[in-house]
């Protein structure tokens, strides 16, 4: 019976799926390792020309005079923020109230490394220039998150950017890059890597979000830092004997994907366009800054679920695999711009559109 | 010029070696990989099949109620420590002096969790029951390590085991096994891995010692222990969006090798009496008691770099790929006996240990 399908089982059927690159199953992994030499060395304790070559190649991609690969990106930013507290004396940094330390790590900067946190700007818009002014000297780190993630990928104005770095430079502030998603937003600020990384005393980057490898990140600073932060790296638990798996799949999608991510960005434009136009529906932010935003429905989690079902099973796209309750009358779901968008067939997008629209005008109707 | 390469670069060209399963190099997952179904789901953050199976399979192999991967051990057993401690109320667990906490984790314990260490017995021997009943009753865990892998792999009585378990229970104390190398000691013990484990509040268990994998852990015990362990592993860094080419590769060399140990446990007895036979080295233990040993010579560092060099070239059997100082007079290097072992021909064997007799034979009769 269709009807007991959950929207994820939906989904994983549809011909075709709007956003990410492919699925996460083994297939990936064997098809970047029947790419590679065999008998190239695997990494051993964060030594050998695999891992150092990477390390390498990344620190010049981000301007940065040296990079470690680390196992995770929660690894790496919470060693970022305590070598930087370590350096002024001070257990205290500053974040947006939903920055993934804050939100997603299980308060792991306090039960590990005893760092305070000030949360700046509300919950619903990026960290401006007013704020960074206002707040307290005594931190020892600003962290800001380009793009900001759960307020569906918004970024400041490139001027604040920099007059942020200025200050912080001025009052002895390091300032950090959560830059999980830094290709992203590359096309939007018209900038290189290294130009935006300049701004920032040290950065992080992900390998399994718009570059879609498996795992794995990079921790860029100075020298000083970056030897610190492999001491922090042993003494977490992530100096693997081999990482070489997620290097290696890393490296390859790096390479494969860094030049598309203007194209991601003119997609999820594109998209955002196409949901706009239903009714009940909105896009946030109404104008995508990089390849992600978020759909917010004026209408329960389980109706919206139920016409999303029952349009990938009509029409063979699948919009997404969940969706998130907002309130009582309203829902919402991320979506992030991959490979896959450009697969779909334009008219077919386009009536799937259409008819999402009708569907959720005779749901309106039907509740009035 | 043969004279400019080094022990390494020799070692690494020989025909047969005499420790360890195979090169560390891409092969050996580009192999596994190749023989693994593609259509799997990769793991997500801890959840799917494909990780909870695994970490069933482990629980029940080890005879506990749950079992969690990790991908390191040096995570799994700080966070072990800091469940009992937190459990406990006390800050404080005992260890041999040359545990891998205290010499190889950069102080992670401490530095991370503010957990003191006590040390129980001397340097060169296990930690014996009349060890375990003159420590305070303050401590919130005691870790064996079996074997003590800095000692050359050392075991205590199995009595003694069973006396220092039924100790700790009565007083409130937890005990936590560094089984890293767990199954190379079940030969010996004429144990299963849970009858051994039965002794044990927690175990830890390596997947890229004995095993042969490319990296990760299992952290095993009671439900509410391994539920707790999974926050902490999350504030680590270690709950990585996908953990799957751990996991693929250790369960494939777990059931692959799993009925080996014995093997390995003879061979290791019959390599180190070859040892045992040239003058001026002995190992440690004299007799092994599980896959590995210590080789000890009365031959300075360099000297028996060398001779081991030319006795290399010489044979094409690779003795060791290092060797470290202990004083001025004397060196050692470690054996861990894998699926390479029997590949060597015996008589080859046997004449490359009959050349190594002579050559310390006539290196020490040059130095009187």
């Amino acid at each position: 019976m269709n009807d007991t399908k959950t929207l994820r089982e939906v989904f994983k059927q549809t011909t075709y799926q709007i956003a990410g690159h492919s699925k996460r199953d083994l297939h990936q992994l064997q098809q970047v390792l029947s790419r590679v030499d065999g008998n190239v060395e695997g990494d051993m304790y964060g030594t050998g020309e695999l891992i150092e070559n990477f390390q390498q190649k990344m620190a010049e991609y981000l301007g940065k005079e040296s990079a470690v690969f680390f196992p995770s990106g929660t690894m790496a930013q919470q060693i970022a923020l305590r070598i930087w507290c370590d350096e002024k004396g001070i257990k205290k940094v500053a974040y947006h109230p939903l920055c993934h330390l804050e939100i997603h790590e299980e308060d792991g900067l306090k039960e590990l490394h005893q760092i305070e946190a000030v949360l700046l700007a509300d919950k619903d818009r990026v960290i401006e220039l007013d704020d960074v002014l206002g707040m307290d000297d005594d931190i020892a780190c600003l962290l800001l998150e380009l793009p900001q993630r759960e307020i569906g990928g918004q970024l400041p104005a490139y001027e604040d950017l920099e007059a942020i770095s200025r200050y912080c430079r001025e009052k002895g502030i390091r300032l950090h890059l959560d830059g999980a998603r830094l290709l992203e937003i590359l096309p939007f600020y018209q900038k290189s890597a290294d130009e935006v990384c300049a701004l920032f005393d040290s950065v992080y980057i992900s390998f399994y979000k718009g570059i879609g490898g498996i795992a794995g990140a990079i921790l860029a600073g100075n020298e000083e830092f970056t030897k610190q932060s492999k001491v922090w790296k042993r003494r977490h638990g992530g100096d693997l004997i081999s990482l070489y798996p997620y290097i290696v799949t890393a490296e390859y999608h790096f390479e494969q994907r860094k030049h598309k991510f203007s194209q991601y960005y003119e997609h999820a434009k594109e998209l955002a366009g196409l949901y706009n136009q239903c009714q009940g529906i909105s896009t946030r932010p109404a104008v995508p800054v990089s390849n992600m935003f978020h759909v917010h429905a004026d209408l329960p989690k389980e109706e919206l679920e139920r016409i999303l079902l029952s349009l990938s099973e009509e029409t063979g796209i699948g919009f997404t695999h969940y969706v998130r309750q907002e309130d009582e009358s309203s829902s919402s779901y991320e979506v992030s711009i991959g490979d896959r968008y450009a697969m779909i067939p334009k008219e077919e997008l386009a009536l799937a559109f259409e008819k999402l629209h009708q569907k959720i005008g005779e749901q309106k109707s039907k509740a009035e």
